[in-house]
């Protein structure tokens, strides 16, 4: 199967388009695990991440560790142990390893094993600034995805995004060159944030087919309606990303509570908008 | 210090330009570390790359890890103790962390400390797709630095680095910004291919102050007189990398003397370039 129809399986059989970002921030830890976090920060980080699988895993289609948090605290042991709980225990949901390499040649083939062989993911954020081939040595793991930085809705976002103008910007050729010189095998899709649907719509219309993974609901703030309403396709056509208001929606005992909890609000808000 | 003193330093104390990359590939390794590499292949990458920065140091200013090829290997505590290896052993060298991050608060955030607090690093490449605010993370770290990916050389290089003409390409456009908005403490250089001298030129143009980072020399065939002239400056100006010629320069057991001899042949052809 390739990775298209392996998303397509994980919308679904789960019923929803959310995908839940994890990303463990150790100063944030709900109460009952500050301890642990203290005497045993990978074990905390573990439990942690486990905990916030279990409680979502009924609402979303895919989980999505961000490397930096495990790599900052020398947890890659944990994100290994946390990639065989996802492929054992949630075999629907698609594992995404939010990594935005960009390089090329052997080192390309090293990251792409990194996160394919090492972190078994079925997709891994990548840079489109290197070009084409800096993307090949993922796409030759035919059953796997990338997901490529396209439009991202931060400050400096238009810095180059934009260039050499609004009318026809680096994001949309980005799109493009997507869609039409690295699709052959249903593997690409793009990141694209939510705070413009107008920009999402843009993306859409560059790459009519293509899987897009957007983040910025929740914690930053996008319109979710609008969101939805310019992203969506006839497959369903993406995931939205909430890392940070469900990870840290209580810090109390009911951590894993209230996280199912936004975690539905979140999954209803968005099949409400498709119906 | 700042890191263009420290770099300034480096170059000065070492009388050379020259960066020596470590890109550990188990499958190149010499024959006198393939039974270790077989049986324990932490020990045997740890055994080359201080094999390799033994025998380069004394041509050298620089070493260049590259994390891909830990990451894949799960040899990430190895190149903690390459680190504290390089701060012990050879503390006039500087340590450049390649990795290409480039994300956005938080997680940038956690990216710089795995580059400065976990890994040691001088200076960290990075990524400039995502804009200024990316960036912001790691120049808080005010002694060290980053290397932005400006101009690459790879096939896919023009892809969108030469977007939309080549009259006025992105990449200059990123080493305009490097040079007017990012380098207000001395800490910002410039990621620079060797193949087309005419290109650093333009970017040395951009930026005149900017120290580049320059592969593409040795196994990659830049030509090397024409680059050093085009990137130059009063203080230098330039780390030109050597890997792979250096790394794999013989298989036999007189490895760490050919990697020598190549590295004292790049670092000598660099400083009659500049005599």
């Amino acid at each position: 199967m390739n990775f298209l129809g392996r998303l397509q399986h994980a919308w679904q059989h789960q019923r929803s388009m959310l995908c839940v970002g994890l990303d463990p921030d150790l100063t944030k830890f709900p109460r009952p695990l500050q301890a642990l976090a203290a005497r045993d920060p990978l074990a905390a980080i573990e439990r942690f991440c486990l905990g916030i699988m279990e409680a979502t895993a009924a609402y979303a289609c895919a989980f999505k560790p961000q490397i930096a948090y495990f790599a900052s605290s020398r947890a890659e042991s944990v994100l290994e142990r946390l990639a065989q709980a996802c492929r054992d225990h949630y075999p629907h949901h698609v594992w995404i390893l939010d990594a935005k390499r960009g390089d090329i040649g052997s080192t390309a083939e090293h990251y792409a094993k990194e996160a394919f062989d090492r972190y078994l993911a079925d997709a891994v954020t990548v840079s489109p600034y290197m070009g084409t081939d800096s993307l090949s040595p993922y796409l030759s793991y035919e059953s796997r995805g990338i997901f490529v930085l396209c439009r991202t809705s931060n400050p400096g976002g238009d810095d180059f995004q934009m260039r050499p103008s609004p009318q026809q910007p680096l994001y949309v050729e980005v799109a493009q060159q997507a869609a039409q010189r690295w699709n052959h095998h249903q593997q690409v899709g793009l990141v694209v944030g939510a705070t413009y649907p107008r920009e999402v719509e843009a993306v859409r219309h560059a790459a009519p087919d293509l899987p897009l993974l957007i983040p910025g609901i929740g914690a930053q703030g996008g319109d979710l309606v609008a969101t939805v309403k310019a992203g969506r396709n006839a497959n369903g056509g993406m995931l939205i990303n909430s890392s940070r208001a469900i990870l840290y929606a209580s810090a109390g005992d009911d951590w894993q509570v209230r996280a199912a909890a936004i975690a539905k609000i979140t999954r209803d808000d968005i099949n409400a908008v498709n119906a």
